[in-house]
């Protein structure tokens, strides 16, 4: 009798890069969890900002994405950068990169709005880095249940049971797709939103933005994940991250449909995209 | 012999408000120019964040906008908020509005945009809390006598003198506008823009968003103001708003022309939009 194959799991840096230590020790919790967990020496680099100049971290998107041996392509994590590669790893990936899982979140949506958009299978969910977080290791133990086609419905955010497809995006990010020709196609989901590190007058315009978007009026309604670790407002804001998510969603005629369990956190849920649940174990 | 009639010029906050003291030193200033300021009252009030609620800034602006005995508009000052009161503003305004002139920047560009794409005349620069800034009383002069149709050249940024239509903007509210009803239409423009407070990481996220969208792909030209006051980025960017803003229109086939001579600080000169010099003294 042979041991069950391992999921194999590439890990790029699109954007910022991720230590050496924290990426050993997310491998080896990999194994636990049948994961064969392969860090492309890319996601180690350093250029300015970058995990690399933006050529490699593209080079390195689209050689695991093109892998064939490789079933799921994982964040390493967010940061800042994925936009600047996009519109060169899009028109690279092959038949084989459409067949994989994508993982990731926060400046990730760059790159998941494209690929959902052509069709990809691409889930919201926590990446590597995040066993730096408080609790980070159940946050690690839920993407790769998830990875490896072993999910738990509360490794899902609840909103699958909805019916509708999902979609979710930290909100800067999103704001900042609108108008290009990567923004996602969301007639009909239901799409959900977090953010973290913005005052509340920046999310009030980012929600002014996106509500007022055409193309983001035609989804089903919009879920509000946590809005975290927002620096004071000068003044006070005088209204709630709620308060002014239900404002933006009356002014255009969009439901607000309440909270997701989604945020740069431990607790950050997996949101696939599209309809249909995934496998779940 | 009579003595020339005073400019009149209507004063309203759109976004935060102004403080008293601050009002009352321009509006002095003001009559060595020979403009007759009034500040509406709603420049005084307080809603958390905004001078007074949503209804009562966009209320004011109306009425000033509307008023035949009004010559032209002037803001108190940006902040944030002129994108909660735009869609309720622009369809109220006359034809008396029609023919005042406009001046403001930062966060006033939500409404300049809306404006300039209805037919209005607009202009970018000085807003009365200028005064505040160090030098700042050469910027109220400047705004003054450009309202009072006594501007000489230097008060104007020396781009009039390209022959072609002109738009200047705050890069992060240009970026709030795209894809929204008041984008606005810059197709064979020079675009000038400037920004604040704002890390690195930011500006070249900012600039990625608006030189990818294709509206402003039809742009004549790009013209990098003054980016200051920006916040260290972790890890340092290794990049300039220089180097980012030329890589961003390269990559997007837009021409980059170099810099303008605008941005947050007592030297922003006025940069009128459309074709055609204003008249000068």
């Amino acid at each position: 009798m042979s041991l069950p194959l391992a999921t194999r799991i590439g890990v790029v840096a699109p954007a910022s890069r991720i230590n050496e230590n924290t990426a050993e020790r997310v491998r080896a919790i990999g194994t636990e969890f049948g994961a064969d967990l392969f860090f492309h020496p890319q996601c180690f680099l350093t250029c300015g900002h970058f995990a690399g100049e933006d050529s490699m971290r593209s080079d390195a998107f689209v050689e695991v994405a093109n892998n064939p041996s490789v079933d799921a392509l994982w964040w390493a994590r967010g940061g800042y950068g994925a936009n600047r590669i996009v519109g060169n790893v899009l028109p690279r990936l092959n038949e084989v990169a459409r067949h994989k899982l994508y993982l990731g979140y926060s400046d990730a949506g760059f790159l998941l709005s494209a690929l959902y958009n052509a069709g990809f299978r691409v889930a919201h969910g926590p990446v590597a880095r995040d066993l730096e977080r408080e609790g980070g290791q159940a946050a690690i133990a839920r993407a790769l249940r998830f990875l490896t086609g072993k999910a738990t419905l509360g490794d899902l955010e609840p909103s699958v049971h909805d019916g509708l497809p999902l979609a979710a995006f930290n909100l800067t990010i999103l704001s900042h797709l609108l108008g290009t020709p990567w923004e996602p196609n969301l007639a009909s989901h239901i799409l959900l939103l977090e953010d973290v590190s913005e005052p509340m007058y920046a999310v009030d315009r980012a929600l002014f933005h996106v509500t007022s978007s055409p193309g983001i009026r035609k989804v089903a309604g919009i879920k509000l994940g946590r809005i975290s670790d927002v620096p004071p407002n000068d003044p006070d804001f005088g209204q709630t991250e709620d308060q002014v998510t239900r404002h933006w969603c009356t002014v255009n005629a969009i439901p607000y449909l309440g909270r997701a369990d989604i945020g740069h956190d431990a607790e950050n849920k997996i949101v696939p995209f599209g309809a249909g649940s995934p496998e779940l174990s």
